[in-house]
């Protein structure tokens, strides 16, 4: 009966190694009959987005990751050379690093120092560690990837008498990200404190004439590469924001884009059953009864696909999570996405996934292959570590699938740069299928100016309160005082935690007077 | 009006430097009265557990984390004395291996490896990053948190040629976790490949006279460190369980002991207006209705934080995510928790908080203090990478409000190990409390047991395929014909699974020859 099941409802490519179970996902007989038309649209929107279509209105641009990794299917000859022409460029700017062609003042680079955010961090992160071969790797890397002062030092600290052998790596699509800025002028005068001579270590991946490519080009930056505004940040890992890092690294990247591509022809194929990608959209679609009822619970079972859950959380959140359908009506849409790694997190949650609250389904991702080595200890006769790491998680299958939970299992044959570049473009494109599906669009974020916007105001806020404050030094105010000196409009509760803030970190030369009760303080300078 | 709601509902300990903001969740005005008898009944359970009461009734055990920093609490005076002798014990083992009295072969130990999972992970990698010191910790840490073959791989490849320099601490409290025993036994035979004896380096932290325990002591191990079975995985970091890698990296484990100390006094206080406890625990049952209606996302603003949010992962899913209530009733409880750090998540999936599905509420976690070094960069003039990141913080936090998202902020000053103890202490009695309103069991975690041991079904069946085929060698069957051979209870589709771990690792033996369809493919040795 589940045999059945499973083999009636089994994907499996022998050319790419990779299977998709859904037999654990409870659905119909009728389910794919009635989501057929729907999965139609699909397919002829991705198609459309492919062939050049407007597919981001907002920001009036094409949408084309799925070009990186096939330059021909670039729907100009120009862009298909700029793709190519990159590519090589990346190859020919790590190969001249790793030869020491490329090199600081003492010599061949031995680090690499990423600074970027958001899609400029979540995918190097991934593929850094994923494909990372500790002590082997041509260059070990770093990572500034917040505003976080403490962090920033966390990370020099880890390369303290090391930066004239690191290369420093900015990226930011716009060339505006206030985090990214932060970091690249923390660096740039951790460098200077060391004598360095920066510009001759640092490289820019940005769009061409932004702020960030402009400082790069009149401070004769080491080298520039491209970013287009065709490729979105969570989608950028196959541009030169993902390669350039992993090139770097040692990396094969034309490994990934080789995977990526394999994967985009097999899911082209228009027929649902026979395409990964649709059936995972439909089971997305079947499990959140397609409003996103239900979170996406990602489960690798191996090590180094950690940091998977984290990519793909930004590129189904921020791509899925909308307020308003395609025609403009308030649909509230999305899947939260979370998980670290298996056996880890039976030991975290499992508890809950199997007897709590039945909110979510699990995707399981296998790896068929254990470890490099050729053979592997016995930990009991005849038994291996890797014995029980599928053990656990067929064990744990077994055990929500008791209590009918649902999951589906994604095997794929290894973690090396073809299998990595084919489960991005697999939900890339898995992502791509399930808005059409919903009427969303995946490729803007409407909802992320507003953040930055109040953020700008709050530092604008603090500028004033810390001129207040300067213009009548000694004097000391209540929050409710300042607040009302600065205006009307003034939140007291920002006025509030700014001085907090402030009186927190001696630099501000902020002091507190503490009252009770709390609002009594007064802050002065 | 939101000032005054904010005043009104705003708790500030300025003795500890912790603040909660519970102003942006909508709770009515007669929430806190309507819930005051249900919150009073917490107090009564929790004093009761605190007194010794068996409060994990599966297990027969008391339940008593909280006398960990407070050993005069302990119910008995030689479980006082247990516990302070241990702490003592640890301590003077952490100064000995600092001190090089107690080292390597070829000296001082400059590595520490923990092998654990879960419980015995969490904490440890929580403590290690949030408060270690890159470069000027005693030992660098690093971890065995799993059965995959080639993560071990991983760790073993960064420790190359340092392994005499390295000290092992296996944590396992039942001392037959399959997981800590796997690493233990490949970090053995990784030793004993490097010409080490094994035992002069490796520490056990277990049960007295568990497996574990028995070999450790048999082999003559360097040192054995008790735990207890009242003292949970989940709330086991202030035992030997967290405090014996920290002492050993380096860390203040006193500091933290007395941070937790502290935030257990003031959450024992049975006013809840004036208890951080009580009112997030209040917090919790309003945004999830009390049955888990909505996901608890967990947002330090700061990188060091960056595990909190899995750590408490643990703690409230383990603790909260159960299927019957304490009269024995269905309910399906739990809180699913995620969350990774602002303002790096913002890119990753505020779009979806905001504008998405609304099923979450957020925790801000905010930390006053932006770095060590008293005075920061300006990025821009008069605005430090700290403002910004405050800025972010509450810009997002306004979006969030703007958009009826819900939303805590709790403050703390500083990352410090006082601060840390606070953090664990005050989310243990949150928990706990939680546990009261909803009428749970908090301190067992029956359902983990099935997926264990559905796992040991699935070793016990590859030991069958395997004693199959080598039964006739040469001979190659199909999936189908070897569950049938192994029998009419042998589940096909675990045969299939199985078989095909063991063709994709040439240390098997076990060959496929692939057939169009898949089910059709042979194995055999």
């Amino acid at each position: 009966m589940t045999w059945t099941r499973f083999k009636t409802h089994f994907y499996h490519n022998a050319d790419l190694g990779v299977s998709l179970d859904i037999s654990r996902m409870p659905f119909a007989d009728d389910f794919f009959t009635a989501m057929e038309p729907r999965m139609q649209e699909a397919f002829a929107a991705m198609n459309a987005l492919e062939a050049g279509a407007i597919a981001n209105p907002d920001e009036k641009r094409m949408v084309g990751h799925y070009w990186l990794r096939a330059p021909h299917l670039a729907p100009t000859p120009e862009l298909a050379n700029e793709i190519s022409s990159t590519l090589t460029a990346i190859k020919e700017f790590a190969a001249r690093v790793h030869s020491g062609e490329v090199a600081g003042p003492k010599g061949k680079f031995k680090n690499l120092l990423v600074i970027g955010i958001g899609g400029s961090a979540l995918g190097p992160q991934l593929v850094a560690h994923a494909l990372g071969r500790p002590r082997k790797d041509k260059l070990a890397v770093h990572f500034f990837d917040n505003t976080d002062p403490d962090g920033i030092d966390y990370v020099l600290d880890e390369l303290r008498n090391q930066l004239a052998k690191t290369i420093v790596v900015v990226i930011s699509k716009s060339g505006g990200t206030a985090e990214t800025r932060n970091g690249m002028l923390e660096a740039i005068a951790a460098f200077k404190a060391a004598g360095l001579d920066y510009p001759k270590q640092f490289v820019a991946v940005t769009g061409v004439g932004s702020k960030l490519d402009q400082t790069a080009q009149s401070e004769g930056w080491l080298a520039r590469f491209a970013m287009w505004d065709w490729v979105g940040g969570r989608t950028s890992e196959l541009s030169a924001v993902g390669l350039l890092p992993a090139a770097l690294q040692g990396i094969d990247i034309q490994g990934m884009l080789d995977g990526a591509a394999a994967m985009d022809v097999v899911t082209r194929f228009p027929t649902t059953a026979q395409n990964p990608a649709a059936l995972l959209a439909l089971m997305w679609y079947f499990a959140t009864d397609g409003r996103g009822a239900k979170d996406m619970v990602v489960l690798p079972y191996k090590d180094r696909l950690l940091l998977f859950s984290r990519y793909l959380q930004q590129l189904v959140m921020e791509s899925l999570g909308k307020e308003l359908d395609l025609q403009g009506r308030v649909v509230n849409q999305g899947i939260a996405v979370y998980g670290n790694k298996g056996s880890t997190d039976q030991h975290a949650y499992v508890q809950q996934l199997r007897e709590g609250v039945n909110n979510f389904f699990v995707t399981f991702i296998e790896v068929l292959k254990d470890r490099e080595a050729k053979t592997s200890l016995e930990v009991e006769p005849g038994v291996t570590a890797g014995d029980y790491l599928q053990g656990f998680y067929l064990g744990t299958r077994d055990a929500l699938s008791e209590k009918s939970r649902q999951s589906i299992t994604l095997t794929v044959p290894d973690v090396s740069p073809r299998t990595l570049g084919m489960l991005i473009a697999l939900y890339e494109r898995v992502t791509g299928f399930y808005a059409t599906l919903i009427g969303i669009n995946a490729y803007h974020q409407p909802g992320v100016e507003a953040g930055k916007k109040a953020a700008g105001g709050v530092i604008a806020l603090k500028r004033k309160i810390t001129a207040a404050l300067q213009a009548a030094p000694g004097t000391f105010v209540t929050v409710e005082e300042l607040a009302t000196q600065l205006g009307a409009d003034v939140s007291a509760e920002l006025v509030f935690k700014i001085l907090e803030h402030l009186a927190a970190n001696r630099g501000s030369g902020v002091k507190k007077r503490a009252r009770t009760p709390w609002y009594q303080s007064k802050y002065g300078l």
